[in-house]
């Protein structure tokens, strides 16, 4: 059974929603969506631990504070230590789900990796994880498949968009009210977001927010 | 062997890429995102049809005129004649590939269907097209998945990022330069596009082109 390590970051993550969401939202939301990757995990059959420098309040989670380094080099340090394969899935990909995740885990390569919007590395899964490490800054798609190759491993890109799409932005909502079925879901729609529609294109708006200037078209 | 109709604007396309690409430069990255998308279905075994308002000089595409009327009722008309299976696939999304497109086709259910960014429907295939009608203005995906269920069609949402990334604004095309690999891409690579790396995010640049503002960060 793969361990799923799902790195989190509990204090003011996602500050390019701070158009739409205060800080005490953003925890909310961001808790939010690290729940939805956790269940999906689950579904498909592997153990979750977060991985975070701030542990939270949790009864059924098993935490794994980031020592004094970075994110990369505390995931290499849990692959050279780990007896099992491993799957890296950020806490960011709330369209998540069993079936996506089992498409990663089930691969016949000894590597599998889904990209992330802009270059980034959404979920990586490494069968031998001592002869892999990750680079996660700037890119890492293109590094990690790199490092694969000259690790002599091979890998399969596996096509999803539900793990492509990672929630960075006001736009990227859209997909999660569109596509989600879980907490982050509820969560937005419980403060009021929902689906606009301008001009033919599918926006968001919320009702009543200080900083928000009404609702917004998005392609 | 299904028909891939695709649909295709040649003049003056991608206004929302106007910021770094001029008119002319629109439509032959326009032309080329197509061909690739065209080079993609005949991979995966189907015959492509180019539905389109002004017709291109090419001698090996078949083309069909768009008459007086707008897209979802061209293609509805063209249902309603359909002996085969028909595969509806956007001319903007260049990342297509056999494999991806054949997860659509041999699909199980009635009909097989991608999301675009931002509720829009990139692909559909319907196995008995006088069966279903499309829909294509603002949110067509909810509203194709509404359509189906009335009709008492099985449907299969095919979860692909390159089914589900079409190429629309600036900040797509780090999407093309990083996954791509057709005429497309080595358009954009012509033209002087590169990926670059600001603050540890991947953007694009281009040199020396009079409206930009040099590269331009994207998460």
């Amino acid at each position: 059974m793969p361990v799923a390590v799902i790195p989190f970051k509990r204090k003011n993550p996602k500050t390019r929603l701070s158009c739409v969401l205060n800080e005490t939202e953003r925890e909310a939301f961001a808790e939010a969506m690290m729940l939805d990757v956790v269940a999906a995990v689950r579904d498909a059959g592997c153990r979750p631990v977060i991985l975070g420098v701030e542990p939270f309040e949790s009864e059924d989670l098993v935490q794994v504070a980031i020592p004094d380094k970075g994110l990369s080099d505390a995931l290499n340090e849990y692959l050279s230590c780990a007896l099992d394969a491993v799957l890296i899935i950020m806490a960011d990909i709330p369209l998540a789900d069993e079936t996506s995740i089992k498409r990663v885990t089930t691969t016949q390569s000894d590597l599998s990796i889904v990209p992330g919007r802009g270059g980034g590395t959404n979920v990586i899964f490494i069968r031998d994880a001592k002869k892999f490490h990750v680079d996660y800054y700037g890119g890492s798609f293109e590094k990690h498949m790199k490092i694969a190759a000259e690790a002599g491993l091979s890998v399969d890109v596996i096509d999803s968009f539900r793990l492509h799409t990672d929630i960075d932005e006001k736009e990227d909502l859209v997909e999660l009210l569109i596509h989600g079925t879980g907490k982050s879901r509820t969560f937005l729609e419980g403060l009021g977001f929902s689906l606009t529609s301008e001009q033919g294109r599918i926006g968001i708006g919320r009702k009543q927010y200080p900083g928000s200037r009404g609702s917004s078209s998005v392609s």
